[in-house]
Parts: C-alpha cells; sequence; structure tokens
C-alpha cells in the first residue's frame, strides 16, 4: 500500500467504493464520475504504476478480468459495446494503474476521444517514425525497462 | 481472414501499412490517421471482433505487445506516457479487434476523453448499479459470452 494512494484506500477498504468484483489480485469498482452508468475502473491490489510496469503474473488476470467486466456492461446493464481505455503517466488522474471499462450506446453522445488528429508531414515522415517504432520492437529480448530498477 | 476486412487485408500483406512488429500471432502498425505520430494499432491475424472474444492464449500475447509498444514510445519516441484505448462494436471503426497505443506529451492538446459525464441519480442509484455488475461478475465460472457459438 502506497500512502496517500486513493486506490491503494479503496483496495484496503480505507475508502468507500462501489466495489463489484474482488479476487486476491484484483479490485473492480465503480468510476465515482462516470461516463455513462456502469463505468467501471479494474485495478490491482499491488501499486503498479504504468500498463508496461505490470508484471507477467498480474497481465493475464487483469485483462480476464476486464474481458469479463465487457461483457457483463452487455449482458447485465444492457450496453451496446464498451470503451477500454487506460492512461499511463500523462492524463493519469490517480498514478495506480486503473483500466476504464465504458459501457457504450450507439449515439449515446460520447465525443470522439480521437481529436485533433495529428497527420504525418508526408509518407517520408511516417517512415521514419515507423523505422523507428520497428527497431525498438525487433529487440526480442530487450527487457521492458521499468521506472524502478 | 474476413473478405472485406481492411485490417485482414494488411494482416495479409495485401493492404499497404507501415508494419511495426509482426509475429505469428499479431501484427503492430502506424495508424494512418494519427492522434500523434506514432500512434500504433496492434491487431491480432485473427479475424477477431471484440476484445471479451478474444481466446485466452491470444490475450497474453495480445497486452504483452501493448506494454512493449507503449514503452517503446517513451523510449524510442520520447513520449512522456501514453494512451491505451479499445472499443468494442461502438464506434469501433473497422470490426476486427485493434488496440490504440497513443504516444501522450503533457499539455499535447489532446481533449479528454472522459467527457461529458454522465452522473448518477443518486446513491440509490449507484448502488442499484453496482448490486447488478457484481451479480454478473459473480458467477465465477460462468463462461464469457461470445459472438458466434
Amino acid at each position: 500500500m502506497t500512502a496517500g494512494c486513493r486506490f491503494c484506500a479503496i483496495v484496503a477498504g480505507d475508502l468507500d467504493a462501489q466495489v463489484v468484483y474482488e479476487d486476491d489480485q484484483l479490485v473492480a469498482f465503480l468510476d465515482h464520475r462516470p461516463l455513462f452508468p456502469g463505468h467501471t475502473l479494474v485495478v490491482p491490489r499491488a501499486h503498479v504504476e504504468t500498463l508496461p510496469e505490470v508484471p507477467a503474473d498480474l497481465l493475464t488476470p487483469l485483462f480476464v478480468l476486464v474481458q469479463r467486466v465487457a461483457q457483463a456492461l452487455v449482458d447485465a446493464l444492457g450496453a451496446e459495446g464498451s470503451f477500454v481505455g487506460q492512461n499511463n503517466r500523462v492524463s493519469q488522474s490517480v498514478p495506480h494503474l486503473h483500466v476504464h471499462v465504458v459501457p457504450r450506446r450507439r449515439k449515446d453522445g460520447l465525443r470522439g476521444f480521437f481529436w485533433p488528429r495529428h497527420p504525418y508531414e508526408g509518407d517520408a515522415h511516417m517512415a521514419e517514425v515507423a523505422a523507428t517504432l520497428r527497431r525498438a520492437l525487433q529487440e526480442p529480448s530487450a527487457p521492458v525497462s521499468r521506472s524502478d530498477p
């Protein structure tokens, strides 16, 4: 538990939340300022900050639960679909990893989050960015760097 | 390969894209209308439509790659963070599962995607929604329902 972390406090039961699921690794609870009712946050009990830092043995249960919540929004709340979103460092309101799972309906008024776009300056620019990323991703044995050593 | 699917065509090499990573299960390529340069889409080679339908043996490699791309945006492109987003059915431009991994910088001008919010009518409403979801998620052996039988 990290002092001052709101989500650690929810996990510990020191701060009230509408918990919809919990097990030994994960807790899911309603966002108190929902995009739409049913907007759920899935968090690990352990204080992990960003997605690249999630250890392998937590990654699978985390996204299995995200899958289950996304399906429950459809099955139990009548949503037509869902939005899954997760911010790392920038726009991350609480620095304890949380995956938003949001019920969606057609014409629900949610503004596209893909705005404004910033196009490439041209094909050469796009190719250059791709080459940079390709090199970074073609190191199969490179460990994902962590913020803590 | 699903006829008419743009992402199946990219996976098959029939449609050009700036591929930044590929292996036997997954392909990652640049979004051609990026939110910011480096905006990457991670897709399974198999035509799976939504997250709840992703089979267990694909879920882990899918999100390991999302982790690696998110880290590469920071390490190789100098991003300060990332946004990971994924739409199921509603707002899903191509009905072939794709996870957006978008480089973020502070004050980059991206509008919060959490707008407008729709608050609960009150504590009782919030508790009722939570209870509905809790019931749906407390069936530990319930298989995630699929769109195909």
